[in-house]
């Protein structure tokens, strides 16, 4: 008797068939046709489940057996045999069933189809279901091949903090953290609320974003990444927006922007690949079921060399696309969604990195271009999507920077630690961020936040 | 001319001997002998630097280098050579060096010895110090270790909520999130604050564990891990605390306490394995600048199996010990760490699991015995720092959770979601909490909590 999973069946039916092997699972399926009955287990270690045949002149508990309903838990063990039915090549012939669990009839999750929405009210069942079992075994894989992929190139993880104690991010949208006792906020002479009670002494914020952290890290090992949890506390009830979501932030020392978008398009190459051989099947259903055509989408990106244009070309190319857009197309305007997709999947027809932006609809640490008006960033634009990768090389000279902070209002004081950097050891530098959700959206079709994020988090929902 | 880095030249040198190559990074030390001099430079690529050799004769711009300082940028080119000097195999023979900014000279980071208090204040800068370098490679290093481990075992990663609205978990102790205006913060009728009114609509905090949620991941993947940051707002100041810290807590299914153990123990010996083959240098450091002995500890773990005993049997051989504890040896005390470690280093002078702790003692969902006193915990005990993971197979028993809900007073709706899945499916299921950074310290030999976490969240201090 070999104990042994599903999944390992599947990649290894040779070596199993015809032997003695021991499953424990879940019934997703149960038929009983008097004197044999049809079990299809599944045991969460695949995708797919597994055909149980139980006769009743050989399984004692028979009539227990076939009055479980789904989702009860049993221990099965039986002989891989090949499968003479449709469906499946290979099903296990029982020798003997044990119950662990008889499950409540009540289940929510009965075999038939239930919407998205209802099954964000079970979050805690719906990863049983194959559409989310599918979601959630790809992110799990989806954020294995990016740590993966940077490990291998010798890029170091960094945790930058989640409590952010500079008010300097935009205050506007950030959530505060606090001991305070609500009811009884203590207040200095002034009667101003007194942070230096505060656990932190201070004003704390949940992080919109690790980079700032990130890049002193980068100035010591070079190459850094970080992937973790960032948060906004947008009131906006989007099928894109959520209040906490992951991102990942590399970070390049020695890097212009050019090495940038190589290593970003590099990433999402070996991403998607990685996905279509690690989980083939979740894929398949996607593909089926989720998104029609969305292998086509990706292996288009996987085949083509991403293109590449100015800011100020793809505003020519809009003006001469004689389409009608909803939001007017003229130099300086921040490209909205629909300029974005037209680029992306009716001009290029495949990823194209947009770069040198205006700066005045760009962040004050891009660096500036010698036509003083633009700056070094960067968007990847892909079809079906829009932006999914935003970065640009920093500002390395002090003196710019410390002109562009003043530009912008922002105080030089707050930012010391980043100024630091452009006064000891400034190289060009450059990086990008990547929203993890939205990339698993991407990949797997979801067109939801909420379906790709286990419990998601969003205006008036924090459930679980 | 070839573009390479640092850590290539050590893993392939041969490949680059007597070519012409060019690197880029920063001055880690310069010496001027007039008409030669030398510069260490560090490229942030690998623990050590490589040595470059310049010649009056030879270099151009020979007394603009010659007088740069320490962390001061360049671009070198010259040729790789065997070094007939002491300290290294080979060294640069440069034939050009290019300038990218001249360091300020009030560079904190001079090089002569600093107290890792001192470091502590130029978090930004400190990880281009040998000790922090080494610390913070080691980190992302061992991170990458944990998620191989579990990804090769099929384990799904699950990125459990940060922003919990689960006012079950221990409240005292949490930091609440809110985007209330301090000032002026929403009452209903009764004079109560309106959390109605709050971002989520009701009370959220920062987690404390992801585990109860990870557990409805592992009714549908068999194996799951979480891998993530959680917070405490205990205001102690110790060099063991920090109030935001990571966490992997694996669960599996089908699983009860000996397969818990296997996993436990299997997960520790690749990690320290991983480090041993991947950061060999870095190790090799804290052995002799840290911890001495460190490499024979480790290797020591590598090499044994864990004991397991009893919480009974543990509390008679402290009895038997003859030691004189602090706190008072009897059946149903909390271990403290003078028992842990007193069992780990001086008893069985290997990592001890410890299981079947009374009931009192531990959390509501650890399994119950059938002697109705002890559950099913296990604690790791490890020579040189006592506690390091703590699990226990959780209760399947619909009836006995429920039972113990009451005990420990907690209103059983706060916990639908977690008894559902004892009704659907309920099956023996066991998982484990390591906290990363204790991991951390472990294995590089830092005694401060502080000088693990880049930019470390403590009483008072949120600083970056």
């Amino acid at each position: 008797m070999i104990k042994t999973i599903v999944k390992d069946i599947y990649k290894n039916k040779e070596s199993f068939m015809n032997k003695e092997i021991e499953l424990s699972g879940w019934i997703k399926k149960i038929r009983d046709s008097k004197n044999f009955g049809f079990i299809e287990l599944n045991d969460g270690s695949f995708f797919k489940g597994i055909q149980i045949v139980f006769e009743r002149n050989i399984i004692e508990n028979y009539d227990e057996i076939a009055k479980l309903s789904i989702i009860s838990s049993i221990i099965v063990e039986g002989k891989l045999v090949k499968s003479e039915g449709k469906g499946q090549d290979f099903e296990i012939k029982a020798k003997n069933i044990k119950v662990i669990q008889k499950a409540d009839l009540e289940y929510p999750l009965q075999n038939k189809r239930h919407s998205f929405e209802f099954l964000r009210e079970i979050a805690h069942l719906r990863p049983r279901t194959n559409t989310f079992s599918a979601v959630f075994r790809v992110r799990s894989l989806l954020a294995h091949a990016i740590h993966s992929f940077f490990q291998e190139k010798n890029f170091v993880y960094v945790h930058t903090p989640i409590i952010t104690g500079s008010d300097c991010e935009g205050a506007g949208e950030m959530f505060r953290v606090t001991t305070f006792d609500l009811n009884n906020i203590p207040k200095n002479d002034k009667g101003e609320i007194d942070y230096k009670e505060d656990f932190f002494g201070k004003e704390t914020n949940l992080t919109v974003s690790g980079q700032l952290n990130v890049e002193t890290y980068c100035m010591a090992f070079r190459n850094v990444y970080t992937f973790g949890p960032t948060f906004r506390a947008e009131n906006s009830n989007t099928a894109r927006h959520a209040a906490e979501f992951w991102m990942i932030e590399p970070e390049m020392a020695f890097a212009n922007l050019d090495l940038n978008m190589d290593v970003a398009e590099e990433m999402i190459k070996y991403v998607i690949k990685y996905l279509l051989e690690n989980a083939k099947e979740e894929m398949e259903f996607f593909n089926k079921f989720i998104e029609k055509g969305l292998l086509d989408k990706l292996n288009n990106i996987l085949n083509n060399e991403f293109s590449r244009v100015t800011y100020t070309e793809a505003i020519d190319i809009l003006l001469n696309s004689k389409k009608e857009f909803d939001y007017k197309v003229e130099w300086g305007i921040d490209l909205q969604t629909e300029h974005e997709r037209y680029l992306a999947e009716e001009y290029f027809k495949k990823p194209v990195f947009v770069i040198d932006y205006p700066k005045e609809i760009k962040a004050f640490y891009m660096k500036l271009n010698e036509d003083g008006k633009t700056v070094r960033a960067m968007d990847l634009l892909a079809p079906g999507i829009g932006e999914i990768i935003g970065g640009s090389q920093r500002e390395d000279s002090l003196e710019i920077l410390e002109k562009r902070m003043a530009e912008n209002g922002l105080k030089e004081e707050d930012y010391k630690f980043y100024t630091d950097l452009r006064k000891y050891g400034s190289v060009p530098h450059s990086g990008f961020g990547l929203g993890f959700e939205r990339m698993v959206m991407y990949v797997t079709g979801m067109s939801n936040i909420r379906d790709v994020i286990p419990f998601p988090r969003t205006p008036k929902n924090a459930d679980y």
